[in-house]
C-alpha cells in the first residue's frame, strides 16, 4: 500500500503518492488518497505562475540511521535551508538565475551560483524542465542554515527547498514523488545517487527507499503520540562524504550481513510501532558501517558512550558524518545529554563541538511564503 | 516495547513477554500486559500436574521468508504436529519416555523414541528442568502432521507442541520466551542454533529475532482485519539443510548487502502496515540466499515464475527447501497458484509436488484438549 513507483522519464509525472495521514494536511502539495500511481502527461501543458514570489524551507536529515545504511532517513525540523523564488523579467524565459546565496559558516563561500553547480540550481531546474517551463524566468536566493560536509543532509535540504519553491510558485502540479526525482538528481551530481536525505527532506518523517529502477519510497510513520527528540553534535571537524564511503568494506561476511539486516529490520519495526527503546538500540547495533567511519571522526565512539550513559536509547555517526545523533524522548533531557556529548568531542577527540536538540519532522519541506 | 529480553539461566524465567494484542486470547498461556521482564526464580518450586493427559498442536512456520534470513519467520495454520502427554507412573520420576511417533510420509520411522535424540524429547526435558520436575514422569506420543526436511520447521513443530504440552499440564507457570528457549535447545542439537522457526511455532504470527544474546524477539502484528494466504508447494525432493547451508555465500558484497537490508526493512513494514503487495515483492526480492539454493532445487526458478505469473504476490524458498511458499490474499486464488506451481515442479524439475493453501497462523502452538 505505502509503495510508489516512479518511472523517470522527463514530462511524465506519477499524479499521486503514497503519504500516511500526517502528511495530508500539507496543503500545498497534491496529495490523492489512492496510493496507486497514474500516469498524467505533462509535456505539452505550460503551467502559469501563481505566485510571483515565494519562500521555501526544507528540514535538515539523517540518513544512515545505522543499519539503515543507504536506505533510510528522516527529517529533523528546525534546521534547514531556506529558498526564496521569484518571477523574474530580467532572467531569460525558461531560465533560472541564483541571485544570492547567504547563510552562516562555511555554506555560502563555498557554493557556485552557477545553477548547473549548485544543488538548488539543479533541482530547480529539474523541476522547471519537468512543468515544461519555457515562457518564464526566475531568480533564487539560497539561505543555507546548515553547514557543508556535516552528514546532516546539507545539500538534500538546498536541493528539496528549490525543488518545492519551483512547483509551488506554477501552483503545485507535480507529486512529491517527482520532487524526489528532481532532487536526486541533483543529489547525484553533488554527492551520489542515493534518495536516503533527499526523500525525507521532501517528505518529512521516515523514508525506506525500497528501489531505484523505479525509484520507490516507503514512508514509515512514527506514532503521532510519540515524542522523538534528536541530539545532533557537530564538531569542527571535515569528512568529506567520498573519504568516508572510501572507508567501507567492499565485502561483508554472511554473520554481519545478518546481523546488520536483522538490526535494520527492528529498526523499521520500532519506527512503526513507536518503540523508542528498540529504535535506539537498533540505531545503535550497526557491525558494518559505524565501525569503519567512527574512527575517522576523532572523539566518535567516545561520544556515543558518553550519549549512551547519559541516557540517550541510541547514538551512530548522522549520514557520513562528522555529526553524532543520539535519541531520547525529551528535549530537556536531550539537552543534558548533548553537553556530555560536547565534552567527550572535547575530552577525547580535542573537537569543538556545538549540540542541538531537535524533533521529528513529519512534513517535509513545505512553503512558508508567499506573494 | 515490543522487545523482550531473555538471560538463559536454568531455573530463571522471564515473568512477562511482548505479545501483542492479537494473542491476547491465548488462555492456557502466562500473558501479562507489561512488557518488562521480571525475574522469578523457581528452582525450588517443583509444580504439580495439573491434567493427567493433554494433547498440544503446533503449526508449520516458514523461515526465512526471502531477504529475512536467519531471522524472520512466521506461522501457518492447519498444518502441523501434535504431542499427546500423560501423567505416567510407570516413567521414572522426573523423566520422560517417548511411547509412540506416527505421521504420514517418511517422518515416523526416522525419528528416535531415545527423548534425548528426539526434537520433541529434548524440548520436553528442557522445560521439565525449567520447571524442576523430580516428582512426576511423563509419556509422549508424536504425531508428526510434517514431512522431515521440507523447510516448513518439522524439527520446530515437534519440539514447539511437546514444550507447550510440558509447560500446560503443570499449569502453564513458564512465559512463552521459555519455551522458545527449550525449544531453541532442541534445534541447536538437530538442525542448528536458531529460533526463526521455533519463535514463531511457539507464538504464532511473524516473529523477527533480534539477537540471541541475550534472546530478544520482536512479534510483528500482521493486521487482523487482512487476510494472507500461504501456498505451500512440497516437492518430492531432498534438501537437508546442512547442503542448503553450505551453498551460502561466506562474504557479500556492500551492494547486495544494502539491497536486502532495505528488502528486509521493507518486508517488514510491509508485515506491520498489511501491505501484501509490498509484502509479496520483498518476499521475491533475496539476492543472496535465494540465487544460491534455489540451483539446487530441481525447478524452482520456474516455479517462483509460475506463481508471480499466476498471480502471487511473491515467491520463494520456505526455510531452507525445498518447499516453494507464494503469497496471496484469497484461498482460492491460492488453489489455482498451487496448481500452476506444482505443474511448474513436474514440467521444469521433474519433480512430483502437492500445493496447499493455509491461513497465516496468528495464535501459535496451543492445547487442543486436556483431561
Amino acid at each position: 500500500m505505502a509503495i510508489c513507483h516512479h518511472q523517470p522519464q522527463f514530462g511524465i509525472s506519477s499524479s499521486s503518492f503514497p503519504f500516511t495521514t500526517n502528511l495530508s494536511n500539507k496543503s500545498h502539495l497534491h496529495l490523492p488518497s489512492s496510493f496507486r500511481c497514474n500516469i498524467s502527461i505533462t509535456r505539452n501543458l505550460e503551467p502559469e505562475p501563481v505566485y510571483t514570489c515565494v519562500k521555501s524551507f526544507s528540514p535538515a536529515t539523517v540518513a544512515n540511521l545505522g543499519p539503515g545504511f543507504d536506505f533510510l532517513g528522516c527529517a529533523v525540523d528546525g534546521i534547514g535551508d531556506y529558498v526564496t523564488l521569484k518571477v523574474d523579467p530580467q532572467v531569460h524565459p525558461g531560465e533560472i538565475s541564483i541571485t544570492d546565496i547567504s547563510g552562516t559558516g562555511n555554506s555560502a563561500k563555498k557554493l557556485s551560483k552557477n545553477p548547473m553547480w549548485n544543488c538548488a540550481g539543479i533541482a530547480a531546474i529539474s523541476v522547471m524542465k519537468m512543468l515544461n517551463i519555457r515562457s518564464v524566468g526566475l531568480s533564487l536566493s539560497l539561505e543555507k542554515g546548515l553547514p557543508l560536509g556535516s552528514g546532516l543532509g546539507s545539500s538534500a535540504a538546498s536541493a528539496a527547498a528549490a525543488a518545492i519553491a519551483v512547483n509551488e510558485i506554477f501552483g503545485g502540479k507535480l507529486p512529491a514523488l517527482d520532487l524526489v526525482m528532481a532532487g536526486l538528481e541533483s543529489e547525484a551530481k553533488v554527492s551520489g545517487y542515493h534518495a536516503d536525505n533527499i526523500a525525507p527532506a521532501i517528505m518529512g518523517g521516515f523514508v525506506l527507499v525500497r528501489s531505484y529502477d523505479p525509484l520507490e519510497l516507503i514512508p514509515l510513520k512514527f506514532p503521532v503520540e510519540k515524542n522523538l527528540w534528536f541530539v545532533l553534535v557537530n564538531p569542527e571537524f571535515e569528512a568529506p562524504t567520498k573519504k568516508m564511503r572510501a572507508a567501507l568494506p567492499t565485502e561483508i561476511t554472511m554473520s554481519h550481513h545478518i546481523w546488520n539486516s536483522s538490526q535494520a529490520g527492528a529498526l523499521v519495526a520500532a519506527v512503526l510501532q513507536g518503540d523508542l527503546i528498540g529504535f535506539g538500540k537498533a540505531l545503535s547495533a550497526d557491525k558494518i558501517v559505524e565501525p569503519r567511519r567512527a574512527p575517522l571522526i576523532p572523539g566518535m565512539d567516545g561520544v556515543k558512550k558518553a550519549a549512551l550513559e547519559a541516557g540517550a536509547y541510541g547514538c551512530t555517526i548522522s549520514g557520513a558524518g562528522p555529526t553524532a545523533v543520539a535519541v531520547i524522548d525529551d528535549e530537556e533531557k536531550g539537552r543534558e545529554i548533548g553537553e556530555k556529548m560536547v565534552e567527550a568531542f572535547m575530552g577525547e577527540g580535542n573537537l569543538k563541538a556545538v549540540a542541538m536538540v531537535k524533533k521529528l519532522d513529519r512534513v517535509g519541506a513545505r512553503l512558508v511564503s508567499h506573494n
